[in-house]
C-alpha cells in the first residue's frame, strides 16, 4: 500500500545534492551502509570523498546521521509523521569538527527551502504591478497609457512614448492569454484600447516615402520626435502581434508583418530610411540591440499561433519543405543572421560581450568599440537560450550560459555594493555615460530571467545560487511594497536615486516581464520538486 | 612726506565694513570721537546704531578700540608698522559680552584674509590646468586635439569633437592674446595648429545645400556625428574669431563671420538646414542654450579687434549712426533679440529661470517645461551682466543677480551634500534625467564666474561670501593636484563618479576660462584693496 512516505516495502528519500533535487524510492529495510553506497551512487560521488547526511526532522532541523542507530531512529521518526518523502541533505564533505556545519550547508538548506517563498514573492509582486498600472496608466480621455508616473502613481508628464505604448499593449495581450488570473475583461480591453492608440498615431512618414514609427506623441497622438533608429517600430511590432494573438483580428497581424518588412530592410539591405545621413569617417557597426531585437520579434512573429498551426507551420522543426509559406523560412533565415550576428559580439576570446563591433566581427576602436552593457549581454543570453531550447546540441546552450550569462554577471556585478553596473570599459577605463555606475531595474529583471532559465535548462545548482543572489538585491531594493511597482534608478551606493514608478524608459514592460516569466519557471521548478514527477529520478 | 602709512599729518585707514573694503586718509591727531564719527559716516550708521571697532596688530589678531586710550595705543603700534594703512573692522553692533566677538565678525576677517590666498590658488591651477592639456592633448601626427584624457592624461579614445576643438582653440588664442604669462610661442603654436584642424575638417554638407560642423570626427578628421543644433558651429565660430585675433588672419575672421551669418539664419529666420524633421506635435521652444550662446558669439564677434577701431567701430557706443558697417548694427539688433530671449526664460514672478519655454514665453508642459539648470542660468546671468556692465540702468543688473544668480544658486544648491546639482524640476519632481543630482565641473565654474562679477559690478559683500561658499566646494572636490586638471563628475555626495580629466563633454574650456575670469577680478578687487587706488574713496 502506498504511503506519503513511500510504499510499506519502499523509502522516498529526496535528496538535496549541491542545489539539486534527487527523489528515488529506496528498499525501506536498507542498512546504513547501503544508503551511503546509493547515495554515493546518485550523487557520482567517488568512494575516496568523504559524505555527510543529515536529515530534517518534524521541526525542520538537520540531524546528522553517521550510524546504523541514528539511520534506524531517523526512520523510525520518519515513518511516524505525515512527510511525502525523507528529506535527506548531502554533502561531500566532513564537518571541520563534530557538530560544526558542512561547507556550503547553510546555503543548500536556504535553497531547498526558499524557493518556494520567492516564487510567492515573484507572484505577488506581478499583481502588485498589473493593479498599479490598471490603476494609473490608462488615458481614458485620448487612449493609450500614461507612463510618467511618479512614486505615488500620479501623472508628471503626459508624452506618449511609442516604445512604452507597445510593451504595454504587448504586455497586458501576453498576460491575459497565458495567465489565467490575468484573463479577465479589464485587461482586454486595456490591450485593446492601447492597441487602437498605437495602431491610429504612431506611423508618420519618413523619409524617402517609407513609413516610421515615431518615439514620442503628444498626449492626443501627434508626433512629438522621431529616432533615426530601429525600436519604436520593434516595440510596434511586438504590441501589435500579440495583440492580434488575443483577438484574432487580422489587421493587426498584418499591420505588424507589415511593419516588420520595413524593419527588416532597413536592417538587412538599405539602413537609409531611418534617416541618417551617410558620413566620411562612417563605419559600419553592429550594436548589439539590433539583432537582439529582431531575433525577439522573429519569435514573436513566428510563435504557434492558436488553431492556425496547420494553415501556416512553425518554426523550430528542421529545414522547410518547398511550398511552404515564404514567411517561416525567411524568419528562420533571419534568425540565423540574428544568432550569428550577436555571437559576433562576443571577443577576448570568449570572455567579453561587447556591445558594438564592426560589420565583420572585429573589435572597434576607443570606448565605444569597449563598452559592456551586462544587462543587455544577459538578455541576448536568455533571447539565444529560448532559440536553442528546442533545437541545437547542448554546447552550444552551454556556451551561451557561460559567455553571455555567467561571464557578464561576473564582469557587471559590483563587488563592493553589490547589483549590477549599468555600462562598463572591458579594459577597466572609466566608461563616458555618467550614469555608468548606477544600479537600473532592467538589467536585474534580464538576470532574474537568464539565471533562471540557465538552470532551468542545465541543472547546474550555481545558477540557482546566482538566481538567489540577484533575487535577495533586487528584491530588496528595488520593489516599493507600498504603493506597489518599482522604482527604476538607485545611485551605485543602491540608493534611490530616481523615484518615480514609470518615464520615459520605464514603463508596463520589463519588471512584469520577468515576474512573468520567473513564476512560470519556478512553478515549474517546484512542481517537479514538489509534486510526483521527479528532477533526476533515479530509478 | 608720504610713508607707507599715510602722511606725517593724515593716517591712512583701510576700513572692513560689511565686506566692503573702504579706503580713506584721515587726519592723523583725530580723536576717538572723531573718528567713530568719520566711519559713521564712511558706512552710513545712523547715530543710534551700535558701533564695535577693531583693529588687525603686529599679528594680525583683532583688538578692540572702544576708547582714547586704547585708539592712541593703536595708533602708536600701528606708526611703529610698515603696514600701508591701518586695518580696522567696523561692526555695526555690540559683542554680546565684553570679550566675545560681534555677529558676523570671523566671516569679515576670513573674506579680508582669504581672497588674495584664493588668487593665488586661482592662479596656480590655472597654470596647471594649461599645463595639463599642453603636455597631453596635442595630437602632433594628425594634428587638433585629444580631449578624451584619463586621470594620469594618457588618451582613452582619439574621437575629435568639434565642440571640443573649437573650445581649446578659442582658449588657447585667449589666454596667448589677454595673458602675458601665457603669451608663448608654444601657446600660440598650439592655438594655430588646432584652428588649421578645426577649418580643414569641420565643415560638412548639410541638407538643403547648406554647411554645418560635424559634431565628431575620426582622429584623421572624417566625420563620424552631426547633430541637428548649432552648437558645433558655435564653438568654430569662436575658436576661429579668436584666433583671427593673434594671428590677424583675415581668413579665419571671414569663415567665423559666414558660418555666424549662417547660424543667425537657422536660428532666426528658417532652422530646416539643421534637419530637423518637421513633426504634427511641434511646438516651437526655445530652448535657453540657443540665445545664450548666440549672444557670447556677439561679444566675441564685436569685441573690438586691436587696431581696427577706427575702421570697423564698436558695439556698447550708443546707437549706430546711418553708414557704419551694416555688420554692427546686425548684432546690436542680434543681440537684443538674445536679451529678450534670455529674459523670456525667466518665470514664476521672476523666482525660476526656465531652460524651455515658448516661443513667445509661456510655460510649457510636462518635464521639458518644468526643467531648471541651474548651472545655465548662472552662466546666463554673467553673460547678461557682461552685456550691461556698459550700458542700461543699475536696476538691470540688479535683476539679472537677483534672478540668474542668486535665484538658480538658491534653488540649485544641495543643503544636504553641497553643491550645485546638475538638474531640477520648478515644482519639486524628481527629474527624468538619470545624472540630475550628480555634482558637475561645469555649473560650478559659472556659479564661480558670476557671483566674482556679481561682485565687482555690485560690491555688495553677500555675493563675496557666496563666491567663497562655492570655492570652497569646488576646490575641495575638483582639482587633482597630483596630475593637474579637475575630475568633472561626482555623485551628489561628493565623491568621484567618473574620474577622467577629459572626455566627450569635458575639454580645455570650462575650467580655464573660469580660472582666467577668476585671477582677473580677484586681481582688480585686491589691487583695489591692496593698492594706491581704492574702491570707495570717501574723500
Amino acid at each position: 500500500m502506498p504511503t506519503a512516505h513511500g510504499t510499506m516495502d519502499h523509502l522516498r528519500v529526496k535528496a538535496h545534492y549541491s542545489g539539486y533535487l534527487l527523489i528515488t524510492d529506496l528498499p525501506s529495510r536498507l542498512s546504513f551502509a547501503q544508503l551511503c553506497s546509493e547515495l554515493r551512487n546518485m550523487c557520482s560521488l567517488a568512494p575516496q570523498r568523504p559524505l555527510t547526511l543529515k536529515w530534517i526532522d518534524d521541526e525542520g532541523d538537520p540531524c546528522t546521521v553517521s550510524s546504523q542507530l541514528e539511520w534506524d531512529e531517523a526512520f523510525r521518526i520518519h515513518m511516524r509523521s505525515k512527510r511525502t518523502g525523507l528529506q535527506l541533505h548531502v554533502f561531500p564533505s566532513s564537518p571541520e569538527r563534530p557538530g560544526l556545519a558542512c561547507p556550503g550547508e547553510d546555503r543548500d538548506y536556504i535553497m531547498a527551502e526558499g524557493l518556494d517563498q520567492i516564487r510567492d514573492r515573484v507572484r505577488l509582486e506581478l499583481d502588485r504591478t498589473v493593479d498599479f498600472w490598471l490603476r494609473f496608466s490608462h488615458d481614458t480621455e485620448y487612449g493609450g497609457f500614461f507612463t510618467c508616473l511618479d512614486k505615488d502613481g500620479q501623472v508628471y508628464d503626459d508624452t506618449k512614448y511609442v516604445w512604452l505604448q507597445g510593451r504595454q499593449v504587448w504586455m497586458y495581450s501576453r498576460l491575459y492569454r497565458t495567465v489565467p488570473r490575468f484573463h479577465t475583461e479589464q485587461i482586454l480591453e486595456a490591450a485593446k484600447a492601447g492597441g487602437a492608440f498605437l495602431r491610429d498615431h504612431s506611423r508618420v512618414r519618413g523619409s524617402c516615402g517609407s513609413w516610421k514609427c515615431a518615439f514620442s506623441l503628444s498626449r492626443d497622438g501627434r508626433a512629438l520626435k522621431v529616432q533615426r533608429s530601429i525600436f519604436s517600430e520593434c516595440f510596434y511590432i511586438m504590441g501589435l502581434d500579440e495583440l492580434s494573438r488575443v483577438t484574432r483580428d487580422r489587421r493587426d497581424q498584418l499591420e505588424a508583418e507589415q511593419m516588420m518588412q520595413q524593419l527588416l530592410h532597413w536592417v538587412l539591405t538599405d539602413p537609409s530610411g531611418l534617416g541618417r545621413p551617410q558620413l566620411p569617417g562612417d563605419r559600419p557597426t553592429s550594436s548589439l540591440a539590433v539583432p537582439m531585437m529582431v531575433l525577439c520579434l522573429v519569435h514573436q512573429l513566428t510563435e504557434t499561433r492558436e488553431g492556425a498551426e496547420a494553415e501556416e507551420g512553425t518554426g523550430g522543426r528542421g529545414p522547410e519543405p518547398e511550398g511552404e509559406p515564404m514567411t517561416q523560412g525567411r524568419y528562420r533565415t533571419v534568425a540565423e543572421w540574428c544568432v550569428q550576428q550577436i555571437q559576433m559580439h562576443v571577443q577576448r576570446g570568449g570572455t567579453a560581450v561587447l556591445e558594438n563591433v564592426s560589420e565583420d566581427g572585429e573589435e572597434l576602436p576607443g570606448c565605444a568599440g569597449r563598452l559592456l552593457n551586462p544587462g543587455h549581454a544577459l538578455e541576448a543570453g536568455w533571447f539565444l537560450l529560448q532559440q536553442f531550447s528546442s533545437r541545437g546540441p547542448s554546447e552550444l546552450r552551454d556556451s551561451v550560459v557561460s559567455r553571455f550569462i555567467e561571464g557578464p554577471f561576473l564582469r557587471g556585478w559590483d563587488q563592493e555594493h553589490g547589483g549590477l553596473f549599468y555600462f562598463l570599459d572591458v579594459d577597466g577605463h572609466c566608461p563616458t555615460q555618467l550614469e555608468w555606475s548606477m544600479k537600473l531595474w532592467w538589467p536585474h529583471c534580464e538576470a532574474l530571467v537568464a539565471f533562471l532559465m540557465a538552470f532551468t535548462q542545465t541543472r547546474r545548482p550555481e545558477l540557482l545560487q546566482r538566481f538567489t543572489q540577484i533575487y535577495d538585491y533586487t528584491f530588496k531594493h528595488f520593489p516599493d511594497t507600498r504603493t506597489g511597482e518599482w522604482v527604476g534608478y538607485l545611485s551605485r551606493e543602491g540608493n534611490v536615486a530616481l523615484d518615480f514608478k514609470g518615464g520615459p524608459f520605464k514603463g508596463f514592460f520589463h519588471v512584469p516581464r520577468c515576474l512573468l516569466m520567473c513564476e512560470t519557471m519556478l512553478d515549474q521548478i517546484l512542481d517537479q520538486k514538489q509534486g510526483p514527477d521527479q528532477i533526476l529520478d533515479q530509478d
